[in-house]
């Protein structure tokens, strides 16, 4: 018989996939430059050109038994050294190697340090908007994803209903900053008065609260913004890296777990990671790019393009009347839909050939994502149609 | 608190990892080249330069979004379209992309496999002696791994115990032809036997049982002996390929799962592993490497080392009058130790710098394995150091 669970997965539609597809069927009636495709976060420009370089010099250059052979099972012992030596400089704390496993991107990172401190029927707390993904990523475990509805004023933690929900049953608390959906970033403010909390409820139920830190967007943080380092507010944090975003290396699957160097348990997390990957099949990232980003850890795609179209489009959604929190970083922004159903105003929108996915799927209904990894010139020719939508489908609003 | 299961997961202990230190340290004091290491499963011989170039090309050439950029979580359409053409070819079964299903590896195969095909608390059987990673990869399932003790006169299939096993509780039967340790091949009558006992209890029992057929040594059989296919005798087959040995590519994770196009529910289950790995968080095995093997389906690595050491050892084992069933495949071999107490046969083999893995790890305790992936130069030199063992250790045998 076939698993059901997974059978019944089958069953569940993909909001953004639909919207991809019909954005590829449209592409193909008005050429695809023609369509408004908000839906993909994936990035818009391309790797730097060393990143590939690196590449193809251990392809040549390197040792094919050491390029192709594989790696340890908690990643390559001189690229888990130069992650941590990076981390160290960056930040100024005392990572060391045995503080890094490497992963195949934020979805293997997750996985891991979600398995190293949940048991099952364990709850995991996240917040409201969230990576879509979670759901499965935490189903997955055995322990249960509880949601804490969102702060929509500023997506910054909306503290009370957080306390409330944060019972003796919470193993781990899940966050990203910057976030996706919303691009904001959390203020040393918010990280400060999270750490205060989870300290005081591990004393008060005797067991450590772990913080699991989703940081793919850590490095695309808008100028003027403060984006400061979770690892150093809470000792107990595992943070989950990667290189998708940051380098535009999606499909390479490049990634680590770097849990704190305060984290007492931290190094034994990390070991546990090795014997996860052995019930998950995960295994390694390949080791050519395990040692290819571990000479670029100081670098970044040209990410520039984010913020200006960030700008354009901020700029024009609060001229257009929307209630919009403006991102901090990431490429994404969540303004609130001009009426409560907000899968019905992006239906709407794919009639001006804009494509948007609403926040139901984010666990924020009533608020809609635009993923703004495109060409700037493609922005700019958005916001007439944006106009015109909102002119013939919300008139005197 | 951090998950038992894993941190106690910690506490066993690695025999080959040990021995492999123990080599690495004995390596230090003697020179590795006088250490006679045949402990590790890894191709002695690099990829192909055609594969390492293709990639170099892709890097160099082909558009940065696209190698660089995701894959769908099914693996790439036109990837999995090649591999379904090359099995169409090969083994003459009507295999399309919708049978497909890329992984990081083996590992990443029947990681997936087991998962679509079991539920929690289900039994998985396998037999002994096997690959000693197949009790993790069940246990992440929630199933119970439960071994079919060997046939130790020739490594097929032991079917009366099979049959005695064989109860309603199993959900799949998971088999690894060539064989990882045993080197033997299934031959077509046992793959008919197990095919016909499987439709017979699967038809009793009132659901299917499925074969799990691991076959990273697929490519790697010996002069004149026939390794039939097996997704060809059995409808209901999940072959888990890898192109860690046939293309000394173990480092790049790079492999598949194709169903038997005769499977009903195959599409199914191709379907469900993009589910599966939703919660694993495994995605897609990188772009580059997907994209480079598709363009080497019917190559292989220069693998006729292994049939030349294969020779050498065996013929000398037989000499030295050891019991050893001569392997059809693999870099594997799998005498019977001189002693019932295969570990201290092995430990005591050290002294000579003989570095052998106990069988105990593999089901099949009284035995050893020999992995003679390494330069044939060493194998030759490594008779004499046996020979010694043998006469100071085992006099008058």
């Amino acid at each position: 018989m076939l698993a059901g669970h997974y059978q019944s997965m089958l069953q569940g539609k993909s909001v953004i996939r639909e919207l991809s597809e019909f954005a590829t069927a449209r592409g193909k009636e008005i050429g695809y430059e023609n369509v408004f495709d908000f839906s993909l976060g994936n990035p818009s420009v391309p790797a730097p050109e060393a990143v590939t370089r690196t590449m193809v010099r251990l392809l040549q250059e390197g040792d094919p038994m050491a390029v192709h052979g594989y790696s340890p099972s908690l990643g390559i012992a001189a690229v888990r050294e130069k992650v941590a030596a990076s981390l160290r400089k960056r930040f100024g704390m005392p990572y060391e190697a045995g503080h890094i496993f490497m992963t195949s991107g934020a979805a293997g990172a997750i996985a891991h340090a979600l398995r190293a401190v949940t048991e099952p029927g364990d709850e995991v707390l996240t917040f409201a908007p969230c990576f879509s993904e979670y759901v499965p990523y935490v189903n997955g475990t055995g322990a249960v994803l509880k949601m804490v509805p969102a702060d929509t004023e500023t997506f910054q933690i909306h503290f009370p209903l957080l306390e409330e929900m944060l019972s003796r049953n919470v193993a781990a608390v899940l966050i990203n900053t910057p976030n996706n959906p919303s691009g904001v970033v959390y203020s040393a403010q918010t990280l400060r008065k999270l750490a205060d909390l989870l300290e005081r409820k591990s004393a008060e139920y005797g067991h450590t609260i772990y913080l699991i830190s989703d940081e793919p967007y850590r490095e695309i943080v808008f100028a003027g913004v403060d984006a400061p380092f979770v690892s150093a507010f809470y000792a107990d944090t595992l943070m989950c890296y990667s290189f998708s975003k940051s380098l535009s290396l999606p499909g390479e699957r490049i990634g680590y777990v770097a849990v704190s160097p305060a984290c007492e348990t931290g190094k034994t997390i990390i070991q546990m990671c090795g014997q996860i990957s052995r019930e998950t099949g995960h295994n390694c990232p390949a080791s050519l790019i395990q040692l290819a980003v571990a000479e670029h850890l100081d670098l970044t795609s040209d990410t520039a393009v984010y913020e200006t179209n960030k700008n354009i489009l901020y700029r024009e959604l609060k001229a257009l009347g929307f209630t919009c929190v403006e991102p901090g970083g990431t490429f994404y922004i969540f303004p609130r839909a001009p009426e409560e159903d907000a899968a019905a105003f992006c239906r709407k929108g794919r009639d001006y050939d804009l494509i948007m996915v609403p926040g139901d799927g984010f666990g924020c209904p009533g608020y809609f994502r635009m993923a703004y990894c495109i060409d700037t010139e493609k922005v700019e020719r958005s916001l007439p149609a944006l106009r015109r939508f909102m002119a013939e489908c919300y008139p005197g609003r």
